[in-house]
């Protein structure tokens, strides 16, 4: 036997192997921050379910790791290489094999990215629901391992809720399918959801089948300007209090705005010192819409008119605006979510731990779940490493993790432990609940060649 | 130590006990066809976690097996005792703990029932929305244990779309907590979605976190009259195109209108052979049952006009259906799903069978998610067993599930595995598949004490 390179690259072919040192190093990471560098030993393009399996049983036969990958847009780690590792990159089956507009069902193979299969949906009135604001690069597959969330999840769902079936390989190369090609299926256990979320450590996910919902045929656009964060973080209790369930409920602070101001030219700061951006889509979108204009206003608002082209252009501002910056040493963003009801009180205390540490704060918050992306950072003193300033920005950052938790939450709401949370897993999950998912770990693959050192 | 019985009494105290024969055979069974009767060698009414703990140690230092049970209104029998059994019955655990109206999430013991949370709910404006057949009666911790769907589930989600935390007694008697109090969350493995619909054979959910969602303004109820099941059945498709998503669409055929008839008096079969019942809530209602409505007519169906009282009193027939009658040998009812764009295929398949093997049939369809509940039926002839009338009638059964799982569907939508369908399971699922659950099931509970012999 060769070596694990000579054995791939006679099994797949050579054009399906890359040991290039720039592609070795680019796919190295994902876009986390990174704790533990490692250079894989090669990464492989699968182009098929059977190359998914040859990859999987070479390694298991050399002792070597499988970490396996979509469009590396994921930010907390879970796509990094491990420690004596081959990167399955699954770009390549990037196919929708079915598309069935009366099931309102789809096949995807993993790479397919999440904007093709919409853009393919919506030509029959229909879309993928889960919207990730990575949603123009990331691929089906790596929603699946995060169980992404997005914009519109409080009201269609997070990836779980849009995954009807899997195809898998497990880690002895075998594949097998869960779960059922029906809306609704309770035959035996639910692996489809144990899979979904499982960042590659249990198996790797080569066929997914979602269901699709309804394009709605309306959107109303509301933007709502408020003198501070903490009443614009009361503006999205009042329109839960209206029951009204927006498709989107985005807050965004100070911080937030004059970056947006600053990148687009935009006047938003002079506005307010908060924005409250929410949509409501479907058959009821206006009536919706008039509620919360409604509520809003009264609660100290200033409220956009009907149909603001403004109110929409922010909106896709909002939901492009990932990519723009990503973390490093000296900026830290998390994913925290907090029961809707402690919204505003965990604001204020990010407010106050950003001003006793002597950091910089911003916040965007996917409001209407109770999900947020609070940024900590440092300025950059000439590229010298400020000590100081890093232990600062770290216990920001451990201080809003124990307070999030604190307030009913978790140190999760869509972005995956990955590498980069494991440290905080165990202050959210008491030890016999890690045991137990060490356990099924094991049971799905004993030798621990799948994504080792992630997500659990 | 004592007998079980003896140690279950000094642990528990007498009053929480049962050995009353009356007892023993009304707790034996749920409302499934008994395949295995066994009378449980006691009852248990546990009033807290720790009792349910309790029991479990107790159980396990015998080796005595539990099958936990809410209200015993399954009917796939999953709550029928085994052999060497205890059951466990949590109808005492009944109060609901926590109901927080902007959290939009409550906290329950297992042993509410679907009803009360509801009726909680409704107070603050939010609904509880799985609504199996037997919400009237049937219990939160139930409907978790067989993952209960109902009529709003397309538009609404099954139970475990609900379901955000649990609680759960594990088999050696040790309490987790599973989760999170969050809409979202991505912390490891989805524990909570593996609990839920595993009929109580990984553990023993003592408490349940639910999120709630909005209670409808307006909802628009309307009937549509065919002149027959199939072109009803193209009603829902026609529907489906126009991207119209109802809260409920429920299908009867003329078989079942006819029984509607005889038990209420009234003349629904004489005005078609089929109706499709269509609810649409929410701020678009009116404007969605009007497109509805156009839709519908244009498909040939005669369409009951606004606001119709009568449309309104059907649904609530309909709603109430469950407990007009209970399976026994000379009834079976199933709980098959299809992709939706076969529905139409599948009731002609099932028309077909009866005719074939000479046995009544009729269907109710949860028609907007593909989830069919038909009924074969021979009539009973003087209390004589019909040894051929059986035989036609299991004929015809096994047709129909051939038939569903040929068109990509499954043998249970909605009512679980249980004790009842285990026969048929390997038609849906490969040994490979099962074996992975049978090695989850023996992690969870490797002396076998958790309601052995279901599920899987």
């Amino acid at each position: 036997m060769g070596s694990i390179v000579e054995e791939l690259e006679s099994t797949l072919g050579r054009e399906k192997v890359s040991t290039d040192e720039t592609m070795l190093a680019w796919y190295a990471v994902d876009q986390a921050p990174v704790l533990d560098y490692q250079l894989p030993i090669a990464v492989v393009f699968a182009e098929s379910v059977m190359d998914v399996q040859a990859v999987v049983r070479c390694c298991a036969d050399m002792g070597v790791s499988v970490v396996a990958r979509g469009a590396g847009t994921g930010v907390s780690g879970g796509a990094h290489a491990s420690r004596n590792s081959v990167v399955l990159s699954l770009e390549r089956m990037n196919r929708i094999l079915d598309l069935n507009p009366d099931d309102e069902t789809a096949v995807v193979e993993p790479g397919v990215i999440n904007a093709v299969l919409n853009e393919a949906a919506a030509a029959h009135g229909l879309m993928y629901a889960p919207d990730p604001a990575s949603f123009r690069t990331s691929t089906i597959g790596g929603n699946v391992a995060t169980n992404a969330g997005g914009l519109r999840c409080a009201k269609y769902g997070v990836t779980r809720d849009s995954v009807l079936a899997l195809d898998v390989v497990l880690a002895d190369g075998s594949l097998i399918h869960t779960g059922h090609q029906t809306f609704k299926g309770v035959a035996g256990y639910d692996l489809t959801g144990l899979f979904v979320g499982s960042e590659g450590t249990l198996g790797i996910v080569v066929g997914v089948t979602v269901r699709l919902k309804y394009l709605p045929r309306d959107v109303h656009t509301i933007a709502a300007f408020y003198p501070d964060f903490r009443l614009a973080a009361s503006g999205v209790l009042a329109v839960g209090r209206a029951r009204v369930q927006p498709a989107i409920m985005e807050l965004l602070d100070g911080g937030t705005l004059a970056q947006l101001d600053g990148i687009h030219g935009s006047d938003l700061s002079s506005r307010g010192r908060s924005l409250l951006l929410i949509q409501t889509d479907g058959f009821g979108a206006a009536a919706e819409a008039d509620v919360v204009r409604t509520v809003l206003a009264a609660g100290g608002a200033l409220v956009t008119t009907e149909s603001s082209a403004e109110a929409e252009q922010l909106v896709e501002l909002r939901r492009n605006s990932r990519g723009v910056e990503v973390d490093d040493e000296y900026r830290v963003g998390e994913d925290v979510a907090v029961p809707r009801s402690r919204l505003v009180d965990y604001v204020s205390a990010l407010e106050a731990m950003a001003a006793a540490h002597g950091v910089n704060l911003k916040v965007v918050a996917h409001a209407g779940d109770g999900n947020l992306h609070p940024t900590f950072w440092v300025d950059r003193l000439d590229n010298a490493v400020d000590e100081g300033a890093m232990n600062r920005l770290n216990l920001a950052l451990d201080a809003s993790i124990a307070a999030a938790l604190e307030m009913g939450g978790t140190i999760t709401g869509e972005h995956g432990i990955g590498q980069y949370k494991l440290r905080w897993l165990g202050l959210e999950q008491p030890e016999p609940v890690r045991e137990l998912q060490r356990r099924i770990k094991e049971l799905f693959d004993p030798a621990g060649i799948l994504n080792p050192g992630k997500a659990i």
